[in-house]
């Protein structure tokens, strides 16, 4: 059995608006919207959970009973990190036997469908899968006064995307051990199964899914969705 | 006085075309066109230098009779590299004083106006400048396996982009001697100059300026450039 964790964390700070850019809308929809439509199409998830920041868990309560009724999806109040919200979702299907968990950010709105089935395809063969993407630029270290340090070899360097995908008992076993360390920042799941020395298989996603982060992300994605 | 390269090289291997991509038309206007246009309308350079593949040098002299006549826009026939390209652009005005050259890739159509006057407003303090941009995404070095061998530290590490520029007796003296070496392979023209010891400045671009390098990045170009 399959469950999918949609992340709507994140307070936005890179963006000027006057609410997260997950709640932000585009067409008549809104922007976590777009990931939860594309997790739904895949008929490949026993439920969904929606980690949400508490003060938006009400709006995306109305949210989800207006469009998306008879849907299998939960709410879990998300923690102060992304970590934190990870840990709350794994801690709330933690009983529910669960083989599998995915995970994706809602600031990934056009992860395709395609991505899921191929990591689906592939997650009873390994313990942690990520997606990742390929780099067609030139990769460089810049120092800290801006200027160039290093160019890095780009064959071998790539984007970690999600959705990614864990055993259930390896990402639990992993948050909880890292609970407990202090000063431990991971940006993404997959880290931590990784410091536990568990090896992360990796899947290609050719089709562009990007993180919206900044105000020049948010034009850009409107310009994308238009179409 | 500042000249503009523009390249229009490249084979396109990576996308499954009857032609190279910097001569797909989208929306009436081939590939190149893009930053063609953009780099005329900054009014910054005395003259544009492209460096077009021999095949293809008769299409190109007659999209610009056609459709940029009076402008100060000359051909140089590309070599079988990108740096040999560059080469016989930076060749074809050794003797034509000028103080300063960008170089920039057709295959970056996004290249914002803003981009080339940033860079510009800086050219006189360095001898070569690049643009960059930050890159949000997770970055991991992979195993030959397909599974991830590290996470690497996102804070320094960039997105090397075009336009760059550069102190012309420095680029072209870097060129010579590179030519010089086998199997010696540059991806950008900061390199170059990199290897021979000269600091690279580094100026952000905050704008969305992607390589198209695969189909799926045309499809995505299609879609932010029909608005």
């Amino acid at each position: 059995m399959m469950t999918c964790i949609l992340l709507l964390g994140g307070q936005s700070t890179r963006v000027n608006l006057d609410k997260p850019k997950q709640f932000l809308e585009i067409n008549g929809k809104e922007l976590f919207e777009y990931s939860l439509s594309t997790i739904l199409s895949t008929n490949l998830f026993k439920n969904i959970v929606l980690a949400v920041e508490s003060n938006y868990l009400e709006h995306v309560k109305n949210i989800l009973e207006a469009k998306y009724k008879g849907k299998n999806i939960s709410l879990v109040s998300g923690g102060n990190t992304r970590q934190k919200s990870v840990y709350n979702a794994l801690s709330s299907i933690k009983d529910e036997n669960v083989d599998y968990v995915f995970i994706h950010d809602a600031a990934r709105p056009l992860a395709s469908k395609e991505i899921f089935v191929s990591v689906a395809n592939e997650v009873q063969n390994y313990p942690a899968i990520s997606s990742f993407s390929k780099i067609s630029d030139t990769i460089c270290e810049k120092n800290d006064t801006d200027s160039i340090k290093d160019y890095l070899n780009r064959e071998k360097i790539i984007k970690i995307e999600t959705p990614q995908a864990f055993k259930f008992d390896i990402i639990f076993r992993a948050h909880e051990e890292y609970m407990k360390l202090k000063n431990f920042i991971s940006t993404d799941d997959a880290s931590l199964v990784k410091h536990m020395g568990v090896e992360v298989a990796l899947i290609e996603n050719k089709n562009f899914n990007f993180k919206v982060t900044t105000s020049s992300d948010i034009d850009l994605l409107k310009k994308i969705l238009k179409n």
